[in-house]
């Protein structure tokens, strides 16, 4: 019992051991690559010897720059459970942060896929600890501008279908990944085998559970945050995975989820908002009665989504929340059986919560003085979290470890209320705060009200220096195609006069086709507040 | 992350946290005591004063002699988290046993339920460590005739609500059981907050999960293997928990599941029996649509018992499988999807197999000389386990250690197949085969087709000494009170002799009102053999 380590090979021992047969899809282009779990196992194992018989020792940096496929999910497996780190490269960074993420990484071989070949292959002289690459594609041979390529499937080839993965250590670090960085350079952050186990556990329970009845689709990407933990997760339990490929487009998802019949899907409220303008667009193709629950993370859920989510297809859309430093699961939203008899918008009220602190973690709410506040839903505070899946540094980053941690615990920079029944609500960031004549304004809450206006499909509030009152807000809003000769500034300044206090209306509204996000689908304020700011003064 | 560890606190963090005006109510003789998570936490913190107030060092053997209600809950979290370790005595085991295993314990300090006390005060004299006994009672005084005696309410009175749990390494033991022992003494099992940790982290996996909407009735006795750990699990959901109280009855327990409306409840066969006994003869008094599932364990289910709660009640009994060495849970009983299609009897040849592997175990079937044997549905091997939870040694017991571990796996002395799907199936007990002329009968097999008859209630086989054929099977029969005139040999030989070999057929039916179990529920074939070895000879 003492000695039993966790490891991530615990995930795919039960896998083969009790659902060999499962079937995990691929989109490839037109066609479905499939595959069972048993199969991949063999694959896996063909992939660990490959590194082997190639000298990557124990502790290597393995980079992956791939989209949700069955290759990357062999590499989830294969790298860490020899022994090896896989680190994810985020390819939605800008050119620089990725040649600085490899280098920072000191990663020595690159799996890449065919098709970002051309997106990658400029910065390749710039990397200096990179040997070799392994390019993902069906073919045996390639032809790439890269040095020292080979193709997977060649890389493969000819090895043993079965590995005896070692035992190790429980803190051996698994995968590296960087975060998002809306601010300064992306920071590392290092899982361990023992911190993913008992994430992807944690993440077997309540909502997030799914089991072998389920399909599962992971749409957020493996490139960032291990995709959540789903792969892990939904293959621990036996669930089919569809795995949704390259580039998927909105009518992609939508059509995987029709199709494959997919009972459980995750993915950024930007992805569900597409595939929602998608089936709108196309009603008669589409029947979702199957889908049993939709998970959206990464940025808040707006009312208007989960209801037309609920109310459009019968679907039921709930959020969860998390960062990159915390695995990244920290709260689910979970309606109490007291809101069972909830009717009409008030069930929207409670699915905007932000949710329940999940099991094994801990929070904390603390004012600029580092002292707790009470948990009584208005206090704000900023969210501290600790637990065993979240982290206490960044990887090797001792600056930002001291800005980024107190006593243990991790700053989430989010500011939080927590009230009497446990429910966790972001209502901003520490730093994203509208000072208005010395009164505080939430640029969170007002966009949750603008996205609570049924036509409103995304609303950004950033604050703009004003002579008189210092700070002032201007909203940005993405309003539904056929509704936009209808929705002005006039009908939204109404809308908003009803639900907040008057002086947080924002004097200015701009319409716009799509608002500006990171690569992982938040709001990219740093950049709106560029483009205003200039543009106003 | 590295340095955070699982403790049992974590479960009570979450749980006052999240839930904490969640209720929990006792079956408090013809009353119902009521409290919430956050008072049942306020008396845990003055129940770790009182024993800090008492000198009871870190690591002390605090024990527990009591049935399942909301001191026993109390002394669950209060005990371990306080780094003491609580040793649950099995009320069942046998005067000596008790005795033995309180000294073999050197428990320091007694909790003990006032209607026990009889029970238990002739036995004092031969303790050698006990010091102080706590009486669990509502009186703040008590008169009982043990040394050193006070009321539990006495003895938490006047102390703070609030305790700061320390931290310290999660190997630290928390809970220390003794197996049923159908063979020698009782050998200790120690369980860590580690194992205890990841084993309901588990153990709220898949079917055996409940969330805050569920209404949860742990049957199953708390003295005994933590109660499979459905406490801790069902408080780190957040549901609302039914402790049955003091020796229940099936009618109590069927009272209790109707009037609280519980969804979830776990208990052995037996007590499944006694419960649909009494509601068969009382049938308009029962409604049961609100049960969601109802777990069975400890012993094999019947395909007639969860035939009739389907058919009968509309409920869906399934099955566990584990033992003391395993936390318990090892494996639960889950129809994978390609039967969802299966009609009639088919529905319970699926339900009556043992299960499929939890997350996080890992299994292997050997041969007498200790090879693996393949997961082929057919070839027999004794199970053998290891994992996080399932332990390596006994307490202070070298040579039953020696005896039950081979190369860190724990035999379970059970004789299983694996299929193909996975599933695992228990044929025998390695010492419970009946050798006939050379041919093994399997005692298991043949019970588990006597009891598919629908009027038979239980039945236990055991091999008998026969000159000829050197062993032959005899079988005891309980039949369904309103049928026993009909359900002769005859019936059941004409029965058996569709279903299995001829020579399997057992010469002997004896009926019996009761077939004998031992403290947990399981067939004393012990005893069977004792009796009916002699009366035939």
């Amino acid at each position: 019992m003492k000695d039993f380590p966790l490891l991530l090979k615990s995930v795919l021992y039960r896998a083969t051991t009790v659902f060999s047969d499962q079937e995990i899809v691929t989109k490839t282009g037109a066609k479905m690559k499939r595959y069972t779990y048993l199969e991949m196992a063999a694959r896996i194992a063909q992939l660990a010897h490959a590194l082997d018989e190639w000298g990557i020792e124990p502790g290597t940096h393995v980079a992956s720059f791939a989209w949700n496929h069955h290759r990357h999910l062999e590499l989830y497996f294969a790298v860490p459970c020899s022994g090896r780190v896989l680190h994810t490269v985020n390819i939605r960074l800008s050119a620089e942060q990725i040649v600085h993420t490899i280098n920072h990484a000191r990663d020595k071989i690159l799996f890449i896929d065919e098709d970002l070949v051309p997106l990658f292959a400029p910065l390749a002289a710039n990397l200096h600890t990179v040997e070799r690459y392994v390019i993902l594609t069906d073919s045996l041979t390639v032809d790439v501008p890269l040095p020292n390529a080979i193709s997977y499937e060649a890389f493969l080839q000819g090895h043993a279908t079965t590995y005896e993965f070692p035992d190790f250590d429980e803190h051996t670090p698994a995968i590296l990944g960087y975060t998002s960085a809306t601010t300064g350079e992306p920071k590392g952050v290092i899982y361990s085998h023992r911190g993913l186990y008992l994430h992807c556990l944690s993440c077997m329970t309540g909502m997030l559970a799914v089991d072998e009845r389920d399909v599962t689709m992971p749409i957020v990407p493996m490139f960032h945050v291990n995709a959540w933990g789903r792969p892990y997760t939904e293959i621990w339990a036996g669930a089919k995975l569809v795995m949704p490929g390259v580039r998927p487009t909105p009518a992609d998802l939508a059509d995987l989820i029709q199709q494959q019949k997919v009972t459980f899907s995750a993915g950024v409220p930007t992805v569900w908002m597409g595939v929602l303008e998608h089936v709108r667009a196309h009603r008669e193709d589409y029947d979702f009665s199957h889908v049993r629950l939709l998970l959206s993370g990464g940025a808040a859920l707006s009312q208007s989504l989960t209801k037309a989510y609920q109310e459009e297809l019968g679907v039921t859309l709930f959020q969860g929340y998390g960062q990159t430093e915390t695995s990244p699961v920290s709260f689910v939203n979970y309606p109490k059986k007291r809101y069972a008899a909830l009717q009409g918008d008030e069930v929207y009220d409670i699915r905007a919560k932000t949710g329940l602190l999940v099991p094994g973690l801990e929070m904390k709410l603390v004012d600029e003085a580092g002292n707790t506040v009470p948990h009584d839903g208005v206090t704000r505070g900023e969210l501290l979290l600790r637990g065993p899946w979240v982290i206490d540094s960044y990887y090797q980053a001792p600056e930002e470890t001291k800005a980024a941690f107190l006593d243990g615990w991790f700053r989430t920079g989010d500011i939080a209320t927590v009230d009497e029944d446990g429910y966790m609500q972001i209502v901003d960031r520490t730093k994203d705060l509208i000072k208005s004549g010395g009164e505080w304004i939430s640029s969170v809450d007002l966009e949750n009200v603008l996205m609570s206006h049924p036509d409103v499909v995304e609303a950004a509030v950033i604050g703009v220096p004003d002579e008189k009152w210092q700070e002032r807000p201007l909203a940005c809003v993405v309003v539904r195609a056929d509704k936009r000769e209808h929705v002005t500034s006039e009908v939204l300044r109404a809308y908003l006069v009803e639900k907040v206090a008057k002086f947080w209306v924002p004097d200015t509204f701009v319409f716009v086709d799509e608002i500006p996000k990171t690569s992982v689908g938040k709001f990219a304020k740093k950049q709106l507040r560029a483009q205003y700011r200039s543009d106003l003064h």
